[in-house]
């Protein structure tokens, strides 16, 4: 297996972490976002979206990062990860996603806008991650994990951007639920560090 | 079972359209989106996120569109429409983030602006709009259907906001596979109108 990559990118975390938490490795294949390398042809003919990171898997590629966990779960992953009733499918799908556009366009980007100096509407995207942490906030009140009673790829996917918000310039205070589901996340065997 | 939903919503379409694919029935709840009642206390209760469509089934909730169609093809549907080995729900849950974030912020939104006169960036949204056309249309250019050899949620999760980006201001003569396509799903036993 090969994952093109780029370190401090949330959505490669997402697959560096869930790597570690089912126990397989991958050879990282470093992309190098800083000069475009995800828009050269090379890249676009195993990615035409031009997006880390991109799972490579007995030749297959394998893209977007709620894709890959999926892939993963269903390939190599302990049945709790993805479980295949229709309604843990359905409510994980529905996290996932909140991860593929709420998230990507709140706590992501806000973390883009601080951490990496591009422009955006820094204002807006800190207003729809506050959305977020409250609604996550909120539902993590009365349960552990985001479906079921064990960690699923919804966990996995909503996670990372979230415990990075603060690299958004956005305080995590107010939303003590969601600092013991990471405190959870973080005792699982095999986890892996954040990319700050 | 329920679907609360509003007629002209492309992702209450996705839903109306999968129930006839698969032959199932839902009474229908409209929510009058132009009064704000999907951020009323009694809907938010059923989605937090303030969002159509939800389905109702058992008295469980399920939100997100992509999330409904998921849900409705493992517990319904024939197998071709989720097929459940790893590289089919990895290649599926690929197109189902596309459908959440960049049909949902380029097609969808250049709708939103021009079609129901909400104030958008419509330049920005018809330029992502115009990168998901291609996109599919290239990668369609040898393929009858999104994943595999038969339809399946992907399509349907993709195609209601391509086939009514012209609503958008959106010219799609450029994209001959696409049109080829929209075909085939409107050839579909059981297929629904799109709400113009």
């Amino acid at each position: 297996m090969q994952l093109h990559d780029f370190y401090l990118s949330g959505n490669c975390y997402k697959v560096r972490l869930f790597l570690g938490l089912i126990g397989q490795r991958a050879e990282i294949v470093t992309v190098d976002l800083a000069h475009g390398a995800q828009k050269r042809p090379e890249f676009l003919a195993l990615n035409p979206r031009g997006q880390v990171p991109v799972l490579v898997d007995d030749g297959q590629p394998l893209v977007d990062s709620q894709a890959i966990l999926v892939y993963l779960a269903r390939r190599y992953g302990d049945e709790h990860w993805y479980p295949q009733d229709a309604l843990s499918v359905g409510l994980i799908a529905g996290w996932l996603s909140l991860a593929a556009n709420e998230v990507h366009h709140g706590a992501a980007r806000a973390r883009v806008g601080l951490k990496f100096g591009r422009e955006i509407d820094l204002e807006e995207a800190q207003g729809r991650a506050r959305q977020v942490l409250e609604l996550v906030n909120a539902h993590l009140a009365d349960r552990a994990w985001l479906v079921g009673d064990q960690p699923t790829v919804a966990d996995v996917a909503v996670y990372p951007y979230l415990a990075l918000a603060d690299e958004g310039g956005l305080d995590l205070a107010p939303y003590p639920h969601l600092d013991a589901w990471f405190a959870r996340i973080h005792a699982l065997p095999g986890y892996v560090d954040l990319p700050r």
